[in-house]
């Protein structure tokens, strides 16, 4: 295998790295993998790795694109311009992709399955582009084709998992733990793609393709961040619900039998699986009709994490392992898609103090159709800042937001409601 | 594919029912699976389960080994007898084979990978064989390949890790669960396979194949059962040391190069992955140079998820994506097993109370080269039956064994000590 990559930094460092200090094992098992040309913007940039030997630094796509000895372009450059254009000249020309990119393939995945499909002696993975380390790509092409998938729900984002761990655990508040992950740089400076969700909107339409098949507008998907969260809902999670928060991509088929995907900061017991992950480490949990319910648990990023993904796929390739990128949905009618998803929801009010405020709240629930579990208030230290929260039965998600909206208009109110599902 | 199935039990059921669940689905995917011929003891019995149609009972071995129509032999009846026997003729005769049977994939290891090799075109999977419905296989044949593992370590037996949550969640004692497990059909009449941990002997050695490339009888895999912890070793791991207590399969690569294989039970950290996986769940987690620690949760036994996995091998080798069964030994020097490895470790004294026993604790340590982390006492109900554990620092498992044969042969020492290692 002659490669090309395009991209020389963090995962392309890793990548470079971990086929020499392994090259000895992967040989003995029949594989020789040479990276003869590396693209950058800079070739004469100083790297944290060392080139191997034979291979050169280039500056334009064509000196790897129409390199007919390179059979396999890694495409680590991310964004979703050059990376394109890379990408698909490479499958036009025959040669097998390995791309880390989950922005380019949830908002192009329509155009990839066509060209692939053009293409079929073309090899496509991208293990690397959700989870980083996490092989989930890979087992949700080998593992589940013989199952059935009711639910996928993940932590996929280390960056906000980071932060949000230290909001639990330490107590701190959103903006202290955001300097905090950008002073130490987990977070970049415009953190708004991590913390509004929109990193984990890309990977939860990727994994909806391969465990229902079907396919989603990313820029569809029903997405809410972190930035509204307060100490005060760490507070009430732990002390009141035995819970912790986290912001996940989930993904299930509602009791009616259509699809929700949303990602959205969720309420999640501490004793489930998902609630003991935190710090950069990432989760997928698929429950499923065989199964029951796995996890997978590993670093979400990183460069040796994301770089071995990277490898993986290389080994795929070279043993001849290869799946289908993107499997088809099933016979039958298609999945309809609803946002409209049940759950338990977790509703913050804040609130000048007042007579009749619980009474309201409980008109504007029947009226919207809500059921109350319970009503939830700690000490008040002033009636002028009050915050509390009202946990409902299982309950539509449009019922909750019209409750909350109905609430957001009541003279007391002084911030619209924090709504957020709660994970059973 | 045309395939014969020994066993039409719990598993063997479970494929049934899945294929035919999945059928269509999977025939969407390119791949059509007949089951044939089933081989049971009784063909007159009555299953839980509906017969495919055209799919017969027989009883004779023959009757599929020798149907040249059968390309693909599912062994799923267990046992290391008959099992060997079928999978051994299967593969003489160029059939694949899937199996789910750890016992005799372990302990006929050097003659399995010597027939295949011999009959290079028989595919061999086994998904099954070890963490039941966790992925854990095809795992470390797909992504480890360009890792290098210096750990591995999990609960891979759902009988004991649900008695073990008893006796740490109500504080059970040994006795109690072990009834309990047997009346809910947990465990065996004879529990003996489960609770002294050869089921996890026989797991670890076929996972070490996969992870090191080592070979191991499993009968020289130093192995300890759960039967001699009390309820006063799980009260002292949660109220003093934040822990619990699991049964473990450990590999791992010591500081001077050697590999060390156990099986033992763990005092493993409360807020640890491991720690928090409990019920009939099984983990399996993997410190490694790129992933840096990566864990699979699941099912570790029941009809489907067992079953799931075997339908996995076959979908793979439906795919042409089977991978090379049990991989070599990479290049160089052999790793070298020693069953000493150094930990830190738990060690529970039962005495009758007099003078100077912490004395003679600290002389028997500093003896045998023991530094001691903490001794840990709860108040003393009786004089005459008092229990209190010593925590050592990171020492040889030798030396802990020598502190204890001694500690023993004192006169107030009332049983021999219990030790076991701490995961940290």
């Amino acid at each position: 295998m002659v490669v090309g990559m395009f991209g020389g930094g963090v995962v392309g460092g890793g990548v470079v790295e971990i086929l020499q200090r392994e090259c000895a094992k992967l040989k003995h098992r029949g594989i020789d993998i040479t990276v003869k040309k590396i693209c950058v913007r800079d070739a004469s940039k100083k790297r944290d790795y060392e080139l191997p030997s034979g291979c050169t630094y280039v500056t334009n796509y064509d000196d790897i694109l129409e390199d007919p000895e390179i059979d396999t372009v890694l495409e680590l450059m991310g964004g979703t311009t050059g990376a394109k254009d890379v990408v698909f000249k490479a499958i036009e020309k025959g040669k097998n992709v390995i791309t880390a990119n989950k922005a380019l393939i949830a908002a192009f995945m329509t155009e990839l399955i066509d060209l692939l499909a053009k293409n079929p002696s073309v090899k496509f993975l991208y293990e690397a582009a959700v989870g980083g380390g996490i092989p989930i790509i890979n087992t949700l092409q080998s593992t589940f084709p013989p199952d059935s998938v009711t639910r996928m729900c993940g932590i996929m984002n280390g960056t906000t998992n980071f932060m949000l761990s230290k909001m639990a655990l330490e107590g701190a508040d959103y903006g202290e733990v955001l300097k905090e992950a950008q002073d130490l740089g987990f977070a970049e400076a415009d953190p708004t793609a991590d913390v509004e969700g929109l990193d984990v909107q890309a990977k939860i339409a990727i994994l909806v393709k391969l465990a229902f098949g079907t396919q989603m507008d990313p820029a569809k998907i029903p997405t809410k961040g972190i930035s509204k969260l307060t100490s005060d809902d760490f507070a009430y999670a732990k002390t009141s619900l035995q819970s912790t928060i986290k912001l996940l991509g989930v993904a299930m088929i509602n009791a009616d039998g259509t699809l929700s995907v949303f990602v959205s900061p969720m309420v999640v017991p501490l004793n489930h699986v998902i609630g003991g992950v935190n710090g950069a480490t990432n989760i997928v949990t698929i429950t499923s009709d065989n199964l029951v319910e796995s996890s997978l648990v590993g670093q979400g990023a990183g460069r040796f994490p994301t770089a071995n993904s990277v490898c993986q796929d290389l080994y795929l390739l070279a043993k001849d392992r290869c799946p289908a990128p993107f499997p088809d949905a099933p016979p039958g009618p298609a999945l309809v898609v609803s946002s409209d998803f049940a759950s338990r929801f977790y509703v913050r009010m804040h609130i000048k103090d007042g007579m009749g405020i619980i009474k309201t709240v409980g008109e504007l629930c029947e009226q919207n159709g809500v059921s109350i579990h319970a009503i939830l208030q700690t000490d008040i230290t002033d009636v002028n800042d009050v915050k509390f929260v009202v946990c409902t039965e299982q309950c539509k998600e449009s019922a909750v937001a019209g409750m909350c909206d109905a609430f957001a208009k009541m003279p007391y109110c002084l911030s619209p409601p924090l709504y957020m599902p709660m994970l059973s």
